[in-house]
């Protein structure tokens, strides 16, 4: 063992004491997914969602509602009752509670203490995934919402999947903002050898952070290489945009084209991922993502071909951040702490960002 | 959101505060069922009752022993021990303890520390029943056993069953004392939809709280309809009775009976439910449940068909309750507040009571 | 219940906090086996010890390495990597670990942080077993191993196994020390009647401790009659040395010979037991065993029969100090108290010499 000295290790923990982790509150004025939209229907659909127990719930008019999903009467899930023109009639005593929260009969009596206090969250349908915001209602701003036109767009083609992470959506973030864990931690997925020495640019503003990374030449693994048909070894130019959006939304964007064709010309094919991690507990997170690309439209075998590809590889995330958690979870307070190289610049940045993000909105 | 005052909610967080719940700690003072006779035999089981650990075997003489579960040696639970000639010979060294708790053979030596403190609980066998006095034991007395008679009266002819509740005694008390829960808890088992509406008195004294409800006219659900030959609509009354009778008993006394027919001379038809809640942990109760009837008798077919229809509604109890402590437990104090209705008052006040005694056997 | 009086009870309590127990914090400067040795090789092998995640693999020269496990980048279990050329690639990003801890790679980048403190343990490997030093390194000495040749002599035939057990290792220490249990935690196995009552010595001094049993004359169980031939009633003796070698390692040394013959010239049969317990957590032990003898040299079947009936008395050690850990667990500290008899002293006095160095340990 050639122990750094102490000054090393507790400089490192000061470092880290800057930034967002497993440890760090919920920021809740913030738009988070709380659903597919397919998942929100005329049953009452039960989540976890920064901490708080949510039900979820279409009206006849098909709008999105989310209340608190406790009775104040007797603490009933209201999630355990049945929904009903509208309402959820709670599935202890009856109590019927409205798309507002507001209660509007008790069975057992005539009168009705109307104001109970269920809280009803504000949300907003985009495309493929409603958003909800958990955090101070006069504050909830739908021109906050990161741009998201592509989920909708007809010019690209999507699919999406919900995965279980058991890890802080603090580390799925810092996963995906340095893709050099591509070459590891997918190496028999979607990485390829050269991708962690690759060339990469940090970009980083105020909320803004992102990590450009430039594979010329490579060789693509067959989730990219069979639809774009740039098969070769050593054919492909591999561009890779990885950008912080939101605290509740990350996007990847790649650019491929065949690298030995003039740039006038030559066919590139884009596809994106939007990564959108909503905190489920400290430690575990709710994962959403849509992927989409804008060529080979309207070919269904394709678009099943590269989800079940592109979900193994996500899969492989979903187990290595468990591993981490695991790793953190058992290390005690003093004994942890963690080193960044170059290529962490953007997610120290980030985590830095969060932290502070949740701080501010303590102190209000 | 129509969020109450904050007045309001605090002053429901008061109100909740006098009120005995999953935090009140156990009162010990008290009979509590510790299991069914025909569970006591000559077998040592192993029990925790109010957070203790407790084995209970009989001797040769058919008398109920209840032992502290522990042997003071070295900690081997006595239950996994043998029981041979009325006393417990430990698993572990093979210390001998007799049915008082005292040790009585020291295999590896001659002598023999008698008093080694193990606690010897005092029983009581009635009926189908084992009662024991977890408290102080100057204070067991035989006499505040509340009246039970027609649990083994030849002219009420019963069955039991025991349920395991993952939620606090508490709460069950509180299921008990207001049926306006039978409309939609046990919707599909033994309520009827008319039930939450009808209507009610409180009764409320010095540890005695009980509800009427009379439900007339009504439609009896099969349970009741089947037996009684009540199967007409509206053809039935149907009044209960539903009493607190101590902390470790709640009847349930119901009559039915035509009420088209004059009422002289209109046969009447009783059953009776004894449910027995038993604290295991604070939020896990052991759940014990004798039915009679006092019409029908001997009829074995009859008995089954009851049974089975009234333990799938008395399941829906133990599913509800754990859900609502599932949602308690989600909770955090500061943000968790009960409001009551006019139905909760008999409830409301057993649980102030329960409360009140836990608080006085602490102070001595 | 005739409870010994309150200053008794406080006076075991007196007594007991003197003596280690589930909740003294480990002794790190000691050897322990972290493994057989046929478990290590060219795979990574991931186990916690005395509360540390530590990897095992051997380098291509066959040395035994022994890292924490892990990585100080971004806190993935380094277990989770691959074995390439004796270093570890961390599965995350790529950094590449060497067998001394020191980094040698850092993928994304030219330069490499070598120095990031990863712990590299020293081990030793003695035939069958690999042991570790978690402590001081600078107080590592491969003297203090307690004397083990026989576990690799050509005299001794043996077999191995390695059990889990869900109790500290102190109580396993405890067990080993008084075999009065024999009796009755192994009366289906290898104890007889006549065990807890038989003769027997202490023999204590400064950090040793030992019971010596005579069992004369006895008759043996199947494991030991049927590879002796000392198959008749009453016809053995069988003297045991129940032996504490270290705070990792536990000696059992039995000799058996026909009582009814003259000394001179009698074969003397010898079994072997080292029970090496090592920590994982307070209340779980890794339980290596190497089991040996002096007689019936390569018989593979006969190695096969002791060793499959020896391996059925040890797990009943495993479900009886289970047992015991449930119940201790169970228990409030100021409930908890335990009385000693004669047969306790010498476990009495090492589980003292425990707590002593430990806290002499952190005294430093």
């Amino acid at each position: 063992m050639t122990r750094p000295p102490l000054k090393v290790i507790l400089a490192a923990q000061a470092a880290s004491a800057r930034l967002a982790d497993r440890d760090t509150p919920f920021i809740f004025n913030e738009w988070y997914v709380a659903a597919f939209a397919h998942e929100v229907g005329d049953r009452l659909l039960a989540r976890t969602l920064l901490g708080q127990q949510v039900v979820l719930f279409r009206t006849s008019a098909q709008e999105v509602v989310a209340l608190e999903d406790r009775c104040p009467h007797r603490s009933m899930p209201l999630s355990a009752g049945t929904l009903d023109q509208d309402s959820v009639v709670c599935a202890y005593h009856g109590m019927r509670i409205n798309a507002q929260g507001d209660c509007i009969e008790v069975p057992s009596q005539a009168n009705c203490p109307h104001n109970m206090g269920i809280r009803a969250y504000r949300t907003l349908e985009r495309g493929p995934v409603v958003w909800i915001w958990m955090g101070d209602p006069q504050l909830a701003d739908a021109a906050q919402l990161p741009d998201q036109d592509w989920l909708s767009s007809p010019g690209w083609e999507t699919s999406q999947g919900h995965l279980h992470l058991k890890a802080s959506y603090v580390r799925l973030h810092e996963n995906l903002l340095d893709l050099t864990h591509l070459s590891f931690l997918h190496a028999k997925s979607f990485g390829t050898p050269d991708y962690a020495k690759a060339a990469f640019q940090s970009e980083m503003g105020e909320g803004r952070f992102a990590l450009l990374r430039s594979v010329v030449p490579t060789t693509l693994p067959p989730v990219w290489a069979q639809p774009t048909g740039l098969t070769g070894k050593d054919q492909a130019a591999r561009i890779v945009h990885s950008a912080f959006r939101s605290v509740g939304m990350h996007e990847v964007s790649v650019t491929f084209y065949d690298c030995h064709l003039p740039e006038a010309g030559r066919p590139t094919f884009r596809i994106r991922t939007a990564h959108m991690p909503t905190p489920e507990t400290a430690t575990t997170t709710h994962y959403f993502i849509v992927h989409g690309r804008d060529f080979a439209l309207n070919q269904p075998a394709t678009t099943q071909f590269m989800h079940d590809q592109l979900f193994v590889a996500f899969n492989e995330d979903v187990v290595g951040l468990a591993l981490q958690e695991q790793a953190l979870a058992a290390t005690p307070a003093d004994a942890l702490y963690e080193f960044s190289v170059a290529a962490d610049a953007p997610a120290v940045a980030m985590r830095r960002f969060l932290l502070t993000r949740q701080q501010q909105e303590v102190a209000g």
